[in-house]
């Protein structure tokens, strides 16, 4: 069956304490769209953020001492490394200016997920949602209340990878659909057992929807209609390799 | 612009010195599907791989030493591992069973690529492609030929990953698209620089693409259509991070 991946233009910029989907239901209705039982639907992590309030002004924070001194060595703005500290659970390295963080929600990436781009105003910085995936469940609940489709949200950011150039669109949040799709003790065409094969099927979704919202176009959301899926409480935790598993910290 | 990613079904199983793109085409006519100038055309390594003879008998090997300790510590089949040995530039990890390679193309990832599954026969296992960017390159100009469309192809393969589980289909051989999307140097709306973030738009295109092929059910290509991209003559090359840049190896 053919997946089609559906941009939503149209949404404003989002602020503080907006209905974020209030605001995405009416992009759709301008644009005749409507969410069906079974849509995925992708939302930037930017906008989640803003609307739950995630933003810092700089001119409001006042860098420690180990910010400062990251700032001497780097030449980068010491109020926005104060923030990344504050969000950073386990510094994993700090090389050549580029810091890599754990975040407390367990995710690896550079900075800790804060950022200065897109963030609605000069001067100022998004940070990750408080916990995505209670933000994923929540946008979940109110479209199935609101807009009577049931469907899984996939909350996406753009991180960078190990030894691979580029950056990919990944999955932060996620509510109503499995992150994995396990092959393992299932068997390939010749009777070989497939032994290691888990699909990080969010972490694709989110990815494939990058290539439809883009970074400078405000188009923040998009839909991936089509693809069957298996309906899960399971959240984007299930991505956390623990540390005592992963050969690359 | 909607994007679709059209699975293409009925290939048969490929085995080596077959008519690859011939195949394809048959499969597409079946299916009432044509290629289109600028569709991405997604060809999973796998049948790229048995098509140029990338297959071996483990009954052909005789392991060496070093594959017979590497045996003797983990469980593993010696054969296999000499054969992943015979592909590794450099062991990027062997710990607890698990061998990450670095291959001589300079992907990093487990086992240099070699599988056992979905191999066409059993024990017998499938190498990475010789030259994957040559082979994307080989099935492109065909496609003109015999097919008269202007595609972009790539090749995938399905990766793990550091930090996070599961895994996802990334490129692998790209021929006809820029693999990475530069926002350095561009401004978000609020005249922000963004200045580290070049997405890697055929891993996206791999992992997008993976949602409709699946493992199990022979469906080793797909059709991306819809996706406005820039003709270029890079190749997967672009996404290989040189070692003395990669801070976790």
């Amino acid at each position: 069956m053919t997946l089609a991946i559906i941009p939503v233009h149209g949404l404003p910029e989002i602020r503080p304490r907006d209905d974020l989907v209030g605001l995405l239901l009416d992009a759709l209705a301008r644009a005749n769209e409507r969410l069906q039982d079974g849509d995925v639907l992708v939302v930037a992590q930017k906008v989640v953020s803003k609307s739950e309030g995630r933003v810092v002004r700089l001119a409001d924070v006042t860098p420690g001492e180990r910010a400062l001194a990251m700032a001497e060595e780097s030449g980068k703005d010491p109020r926005q490394l104060e923030v990344v500290l504050s969000e950073t659970k386990e510094i994993v390295r700090w090389e050549r200016g580029v810091l890599i963080s754990e975040t407390r929600h367990g995710f690896i990436c550079a900075n800790a997920g804060v950022d200065r781009s897109n963030a609605g105003a000069p001067d100022t910085v998004v940070l990750l949602p408080i916990d995505p995936d209670a933000s994923a469940a929540r946008i979940r609940d109110e479209i199935a209340d609101r807009a009577h489709a049931m469907v899984a949200v996939v909350i996406t950011d753009t991180f960078g990878r190990a030894w691979r150039e580029g950056h990919t669109n990944v999955a932060i949040g996620i509510a109503g659909l499995a992150p994995l799709k396990r092959y393992i003790g299932q068997r390939d065409p010749a009777g070989y057992e497939l032994r290691v094969t888990e699909i990080a099927v969010a972490d694709e979704i989110a990815a494939g929807s990058e290539l439809v919202m883009g970074k400078l176009d405000r188009c923040p959301v998009a839909i991936v209609r089509g693809l069957p899926f298996d309906v899960s409480e399971e959240t984007a935790q299930e991505y956390v390799r623990p540390a005592a598993r992963d050969l690359f910290r």
